[in-house]
């Protein structure tokens, strides 16, 4: 594999959270999280947040089944992740590799048709150049079949989760292809939600 | 005023979320938000989050006030939150300043005692020195009374519900006076969480 190959495959991952709005929450995520198959990541789960680490297809992936997973419950739930990728003070000491880029959660997720609205931030660090960076994924996404709108400090995007999260994962991507040295992707997913389309309190 | 202090005081937002895992989450969350005074931040609901914005003091008041008078209820809670000031790309058009920094929330939020377990992230935008200044405020946050321990991509706080919140304001605060020109922190709390300290799955 050529070097420049390598590179693309940087060890990545991500801190996420699945919040079931229910009083089942704790079986909803315990169910979850014994059907998905995660030998492809290293994962620990602490009193905030679960954290997946390896290569980008297989945080995307796992995260997402668990996701899917309860929601297809019908409660409402959200999904919140900090994706990264190159961060310097990263530790070596965990790191979970698999060879290929299968994703072992196809079974899990296929099928499960989940409407979604979602926000999502990308922060390119270190560079000057960064909010072109982030207007250019921003243009991207709106070609990955999403309806794509600006809010204040993030992007909304709605649409099938598979979509929402393909879209995401293609952005991750793009940014490493881009040569960005270490990139953060925020990502705020709900399902289920009862709230009309504008909310008025 | 001079120009120095008013520099310090540019309008900054944050994109929250409180989540209830509970079956009463509507009522919980309405509730909160209309025990809350929210008038010296502009503020608007949409699908996936709640904008505030105004004076640093005002959004983490009015933030903290909404999740903590749902926390009180003993449900576990989780607050999500992005806090931005000098964002490039943001609109001045809904910019809301209050006169003074005195928040008005001090009645709801005093005389809560609850403990939290949070994470948090720093993201200074455009500079090549971003992790020094990153550093240094993970050191200040030892500073404000709280236990501070390293994760992967974030760092993690334990205490008080009124001391973490303090000490994500001081930390954003300090940024602005270390003249970041574009500064995120992104922000999850945890109250009532029925995991143990370690959990296995």
């Amino acid at each position: 594999m050529a070097k420049e190959e390598n590179d693309k495959k940087r060890i990545a991952g991500c801190s996420f959270s699945v919040y079931p709005m229910s009083d089942r929450f704790v079986d909803l995520i315990i169910s979850a999280i014994k059907k998905v198959d995660t030998s492809k990541v290293w994962m620990k789960t602490d009193k905030v947040s679960t954290i997946a680490r390896g290569r980008i297809p297989h945080i995307f992936d796992v995260s997402q089944a668990i996701f899917l997973d309860v929601a297809k419950s019908g409660e409402h739930t959200v999904y919140s992740a900090t994706f990264s990728v190159g961060c310097p003070g990263d530790t070596e000491g965990h790191t979970f590799m698999a060879k290929d880029d299968t994703p072992m959660n196809t079974n899990v997720i296929s099928g499960i048709d989940q409407k979604v609205s979602a926000k999502f931030a990308l922060y390119p660090m270190g560079g000057g150049n960064y909010m072109d960076l982030i207007y250019e994924q921003i243009e991207a996404m709106k070609k990955h079949g999403l309806d794509v709108n600006l809010t204040h400090y993030e992007t909304m995007l709605e649409g099938s989760a598979v979509d929402v999260f393909t879209g995401l994962k293609r952005v991750f991507e793009a940014m490493e292809e881009a040569g960005s040295s270490h990139t953060i992707m925020t990502v705020t997913i709900s399902a289920n939600s009862p709230s009309p389309d504008n909310i008025e309190i």
